[in-house]
């Protein structure tokens, strides 16, 4: 069920969700008892995939029973022992272990992150998609720049939109370099791997220490996430991610106040798509609020704070294992996560749908020409003064006062040529 | 379902949950209908306690459809209309008359807000309980006083109890504060009373004005809580309340931080009570880990952030209904407070359970004798130095070198008297 | 010299300043020098004001001494022994006894503290006049109501600024309540009084423990501040006041919001006043930039994550005095007090000299008479709709659509009561 | 003068001070003048490197100025101006053209930033100089390893040390990834280019638009910055620097937490070097503090909130250029940029002078041997129990309990070949 504090949130489905988090988390403990017996540490008779055991009924239960030990793997480790030991009781005998519960953990959120980051860097290329198109498109689109509230000189809605796809390649660049080395997590105990390197000295191994690292290679494999030395206190895996999801969701939330400001009726140069429905008001039946900006740019006031708790907990590790601090990143995580992915959904439709009113932006041009050229005439005031006409054509297309835009289309296809290249690596 | 992310967190039931809002923004609706009734402005006929018609089963379909006008109340209203109409047409014409969704979600978080706040008292009230009897009891515990780390001057468990409790006291009493004066929220569109005096004026009041604050004063009335006007800009009362919600979570931290240090097995002066299963680690079954306070400690350090939050949306609002500041409030709110109630149960069990080791303590005290004297030999120093005894004497029951702690027992009896009176003035 | 990272902080003088905390914690030191000698702990001789004897010249020793003790207080009771012990031995002798740093720093923070709330409830005092000039002449003054970026229904800009005055009034007594309960913090090294007490049973006190009460009240009553037991771990006092803080900064910042969309040439509502020279722009000479409110809202950005600084800080504390939680709120909250000091008396200047666009308010609810009815004429749909006129008058002296503002007045009313009553109260 | 409310403060010297500030600027301007010149827009005349013209003395001011126009770039530029105009009319004249001041105040923002990093890499370069000596030479020194505050398994200390060398490591290589693409910031008015095409344009240049790019790169390359397009609004060149930095003192911050716990009396595993003076106590003679740990951990709570400020900042963004939020950037960039610089020199003293008490940590593990070994039996019963030995020898070194550690040899030997490339890399 989605989250009636925080409307949109069913677009990120099961994001992060915990029916998500505990397949995951079953997940890696499959994929760590098939190592086991992949490894020869464990005999091939403890083979098991595990699938069909824990499932979304178990959610409550194994809620409830985190407590006891401050996480949910504990209970899930017990759960899964009890339902595989009639069918396979060295299933049952060799699951979890050389693992901790924070290896589990970590792992499963690492790879439900990795979930939330493709879906993600899906809607970002729909977004480049989009904004290359608006930034192609109106690249003649003559527009008031405004700075400080006032009018300025002269831009255009391409430059706008290049400007804007700009700020979100710049973002996903980071968020794809985050889900690309997404590390494993599996130190044992104290992050020593000392279980696994003793189960590999008890099972004959050559180079037990070697055969240690190995495991949590093989693991990684397994789970398509980088081989990684235990990261217990190490945790910039997660406040980098944490970085990245609130820089692309700044990079929206930028988009999401330009276009608040510019669906006012007052200025209405552009407005949000004919959205069926959506924008209603409870009493005034004439209303369309541009709900998608509205939502867009309350995931962006909310995002900063929840990197912050991530990087305050990051600080406050400590020991071996720590005793809070990496209990306070789920959910955090978690909610940063789901407002991301929605907020990213959001942005994608309001991009998809917005409307670019070309009148009434050349009809300010027009009524501000005067304020507009400022900055022009006093540069040609530099050279004499004498000059009488702008001297660089904006466009061979668009007369007029556009000679003040002449790096207009450069800037513009700059971005467009980075927006190819970011297409082009990521699909 | 209890959140898998958040170890405990079934402590907090349904405070705030999506289901209590949801009952929270009925009884709103159903409040404001009586509401209309009585004061003459609806008809008799259109009297109806909107009981049964909206319900859980309906939490999905409510939070996916909240995204078309930005809010759940929108949908709401349209499935109470269309649930009423069958059985109360005039009903389903007045429901909700005057109102904007603002008010009834303004309300309801505030209704919310209040239960859980009450919940919080209650335990507050179980920890007034427990470390008045901690205080009273340890008043001649000598412990090692810790400053920066290190070993200072002696001190007793008892202060150290009686300072845990004057934290509770001083961050409840902001709480009490709050809860006590929680206004409703009755503005209309745009924080006018517009549509409600109207209202009145077609119904033949003779002061529309006046009458409109009165539908306003009544609804408070009959939620209980204070009359206001209308507040959808000034958000006051929501980071109010989160400063206080932090400001008590504060103070459980602070507890927590102390029983972690003293349970680490190198002091072992404190332990965290018997419980049963809980503390178990998924590798070491000899493990019992502190986990309450660790749980506590966690939403210590996540607090902070969250009233942050709810400042940024305050200090975002605009215009007369803001364009995403409001809606970036609920799901802070939502998950402080229920951080908040789950860190209150805990902290109570944690008190009322917490096993204190008097031997470990005054072994220590006996082995740091000479460090813990320096203050008061060099006090003593400023009189000629030749008093060769501590001139204070502790108490009575206690020889030794308890001279210097002449003031605890007043200490310890003031924060006891102002517990006393908290508990009498909180039920 | 004022800061050059925040343009306006020379608005904020010494406030806080490390000038004034300096001065500051001498007269701490000198202040309870004065109490040792007048209760009788210390001699007759003791007696000095420690006048003359520390300043600004020393404040960069003093700030490079401070890492080694990890606080300034130690090499300023180093340095004012050295420079006292020529003229008067026994004061040098005296001087600090019974104190540890932290009971200095805390009481001269907070000493800083009340001087800096002041100046900002002095602002307060001019920005409640401003306001309720404002909200009085233009109660009448029809303006259109703005919800999520659209036309709503009509408003008075009296009414925007009642608003805003209930806003800050509501912020400001906080405040108020914060600045007349300041503690004054003296517990010796590890709060327990003991120092004290032995001073006082040396010097013969009847009831030791007693005296070491009076000695905390006396020195109290010598600075204005509120007598109270330690409270070197509960920072209640230090988090509530960032709080009220903030929620006043929360305040000014809406009303910059507000102000900031008012000036844009397209709304052209509101001005910043016309003040010599401000809102310049480095290379377009015909701007005028409101950069009264860009500051302030720049301000109201800020201030939250301070406030969760000092709370991340409070949850933090640990043992008898903390190691390293203590130390981190000097610069945030150093910092949040500047901040809103200054923003203080930008908001003050800003609101004093605020222009009002009557006839462009008037315009533009002409010409949106339609959409800004659509509410009323949905009530009156109620009724039967033949109703062919809006039934309140919203004032006589305003024709026209004014009908559906009946309540305005009532509720601008209120809202000056309010301020009158603060006015009264805070001189 | 260093800052009296941030002890160390006085480590961090001029970063990003005031004064290098100013400097910054001055050094923009006349690069940029120099640019205008040397690319053929300006005439050679103009050409003026802006020496000894404006420096410290004018800070106040300057400082004092900036508020008029929001920032301190107008008032600079007007002072450069008049003060080369007797020397240099035409220096005067070109001055400052075709920049806005956001151009000058981001380009001289990043060139602090950039000697900044460069102070703390080098701290960094130290750092991990220490920790590989700490990890290579305690390899074989076995200590208990905690999780959530109590006993778990053993480990060594250098592996303790390894694993802060690899979150050293890891956050350092951000850092210095952000340092060698620190950009140029040269849009002009609106982030178009317009006006430095107009210029090309009036001066003859073939291809203006081509021209305008030139310029900012050569700009760039002067400063040693890399060229960009202008990024005004597009603010993760700021966000980045921020993450990394706070990502930096959290590994920092993380290593003070584990040293605060090591040097309580009860474990005394661990001591700050005997620094001369430091750790001294106002009132207790006898203490030794660990003030540095105390210090970095002060830091570590303080600078998540920090990047925090600056992503709402970038979130905040709209127009061309923005009202209020590039404002917000300035002192909360400057204040995390001298908190780290500060905790990076106070860590890296840390570092080199810790005291490794060997036998404490050898006596510790002995007394904690049976729950310390309490995981290996269980692996072991799982080959059956009758395994009577370890299986595993930690070290030929170390007889006894360490054949569980087989790992560890190898867990350090990567992080220090990590550490070697690192130091090979950043010279």
């Amino acid at each position: 069920v989605s989250d009636l504090f925080w409307a949109g949130d069913e677009r990120a489905g099961t994001a992060m969700s915990g029916s998500a988090l505990l397949a995951s988390l079953v997940r890696v403990e499959a994929a760590w008892l098939q190592t086991l017996v992949a490894t020869g540490i464990a005999p091939a008779s403890a083979d098991d995939d595990l699938s069909g055991l824990v499932g979304d009924p178990d959610l409550g239960a194994l809620a409830g029973a985190a407590e006891a030990g401050g996480n949910p793997v504990i209970p899930l480790v017990d759960l899964l022992r009890t339902r595989v030991e009639p069918r396979n009781g060295d299933a049952a005998r060799w699951l979890h272990r050389g693992l901790t519960s924070q290896d589990v953990m970590d792992t499963a959120l690492v790879c439900c992150l990795r979930d939330a980051i493709d879906r993600i860097l899906s809607d970002v290329h729909d977004q480049v998609t989009s904004l290359c198109r608006l930034a192609d498109r109106h690249r003649g689109t003559l527009r008031v720049g405004r700075t400080l509230t006032q009018h300025a000189v002269p831009t255009t809605f391409g430059l706008t939109a290049a400007d804007w796809l700009a700020g979100v390649l710049d973002a996903a660049a980071d968020l794809a370099r985050v889900r690309d080395s997404l590390p494993v997590q599996a130190g044992g105990a104290a992050g020593t791997w000392a279980a696994t390197t003793e189960l590999a000295a008890l099972a004959g191994a050559a180079e037990p220490a070697g055969r240690a690292r190995q495991l949590a290679a093989e693991l990684a494999d397994r789970l398509g996430l980088a081989p990684a030395a235990p990261w217990h206190l190490n945790r910039r895996t997660v406040t980098r991610a944490a970085d990245a999801l609130v820089a692309v969701v700044d990079a929206w939330g930028r988009i999401a106040n330009d276009v608040l400001l510019a669906v006012r009726p007052e200025l209405a140069e552009l407005a949000e798509g004919a959205a069926t429905g959506r924008g209603r008001s409870s009493t005034m039946p004439h209303k369309e609020n541009p709900v998608l900006s509205v939502l867009v740019r309350r995931a962006a006031i909310s995002a900063p704070m929840l990197a912050a708790h991530l990087h305050a907990a990051a600080a406050q590790m400590a020991d071996q294992r720590p005793d809070g601090a990496w209990h306070a990143e789920w959910a955090p995580l978690r909610t940063l996560v789901r407002l991301a992915v929605t907020a990213g959904s959001q942005t994608s439709e309001l991009l998809a749908g917005l409307g670019i009113h070309e009148d009434r932006m050349a009809t300010r041009v027009a009524g501000s020409l005067d304020v507009l050229m400022a900055e022009q005439r006093s540069v040609r005031d530099l050279f004499g003064g004498d000059t009488e006409q702008p001297s660089v054509r904006f466009s061979e297309r668009e007369p007029g006062p556009s000679g003040y835009l002449g790096a207009n289309d450069l800037l513009i296809d700059e971005v467009l040529a980075a927006a190819d290249r970011f297409l082009k690596e990521h699909r």
